[in-house]
């Protein structure tokens, strides 16, 4: 099969989930914790379900990754060189929660431990990225391009909060943020790592880092996609 | 003249400059600068002279106060009695200068100086935000309702950074955050004081705040659609 099979796929695979997300986001909402800030919601459960049958029935041999399978089996399966499936079904919970429109579904494909096919899907704001890596990235099928932006002075930078609330953590993250404040031109938090990444891949912002975030289904597609738009992304 | 009058005039008003803005968004723009980070745009302009025109031409004996006027004078006109329209023509300009889709035109009246009418409008996302003292808000006409959460530790929080960037105001606002990240489920920061005040008036955000906003035009129409949305607005 074709990366453009892979893809279109991974499409389906996530317009059906945004439906899912869609109905759930305008209703009241059952939830269970994570943690005392992180949430996860029967959405999550029934869309990574859902993706992950649609995925299997087309592509039996593949391996899958998955953040609600992870959780549950209490670990991350072992990336090997077979295309795996790496899956956030939910990015944004606590938006979702909220009802705060940041939220989407993260389709990332891996071949040979490499990004290359890349779907995030807001559908609440209807906004589609993808990418196949060496062939370009697109919004609902536009191609789009990072910012060229090269002064620091000029940049809007997207970063997060996270979920973590020990001392040392909140320490660094605010003192991050005042160190950047002298810096750069603003900040933005908007919940959602996939859509953060997507928003540098189009050029309406201009940088983005996370301290710890969730696990690689938070970056699998957004990396496809940044990369493909011309930015760069670094794991120090 | 009744008030709901005035609301459709400004909602006339409101969806033209959205228009403008809607264009503007999506190319590439001239822009002035504000001080480092401030940002002011064409857009801008054309926007609070079309919205000013436009209620001149239906309310002669009204009073306005803009935030590009009021730049342009170096002043705030005093607000009186009088019926007075408080515009601001685009909230969220560093937004629009990078296509960050938060942006708002906010129109607000007041009555013998108390908020009596808003409406901000979002012409990217399509969103309408209404009010009339003592009449309700409402999102895309549907009415609208502040979250009921009363535990801090469960409520979403939205703030600003400011544009401000000697080292007490920094230092300032990274403290603050510091303080709250304990207290709070997370924290937000979307780039236009009116849109946040929209967000916490129908639920996706229960709490927001803003040391030194621009001046009267960020809130006057946020303040009573927030507070007809059963919200509560202090000023310390």
């Amino acid at each position: 099969m074709s990366e453009e099979q892979y893809l279109a796929v991974a499409v389906e695979a996530a317009k059906n989930a945004g439906e899912i997300i869609r109905k759930g986001f305008y209703q009241t909402k059952n939830v269970e914790h994570k943690g005392q800030v992180d949430l996860v919601t029967e959405t999550d459960k029934a869309c990574e379900d859902l993706i992950f049958n649609h995925l299997r029935e087309q592509f039996p041999d593949h391996k899958f990754i998955g953040e609600e399978t992870s959780a549950a089996l209490g670990a991350t399966a072992d990336l090997t060189d077979e295309p795996t499936w790496i899956v956030d079904p939910l990015d944004g919970t606590t938006n979702f929660v909220h009802g705060f429109p940041f939220v989407c579904v993260s389709i990332g494909l891996t071949i040979g431990k490499i990004p290359t096919v890349g779907v995030v899907y807001n559908p609440i704001m209807n906004e589609l990225f993808t990418a196949i890596r060496g062939k370009g990235a697109f919004l609902n099928g536009s191609p789009i391009k990072a910012s060229s932006q090269d002064e620091l002075v000029k940049a809007l930078l997207v970063t997060e909060a996270g979920t973590k609330r020990d001392k040392n953590t909140v320490d660094d993250t605010t003192n991050r943020i005042n160190k950047l404040l002298y810096k750069i031109r603003s900040i933005r938090m908007c919940g959602s790592l996939a859509l953060n990444m997507c928003g540098v891949a189009c050029g309406r912002l201009d940088l983005c880092y996370e301290m710890g975030f969730g696990g690689p289904w938070d970056v699998a597609a957004g990396a496809v996609i940044l990369q493909e738009a011309g930015g760069h992304v670094f794991d120090p």
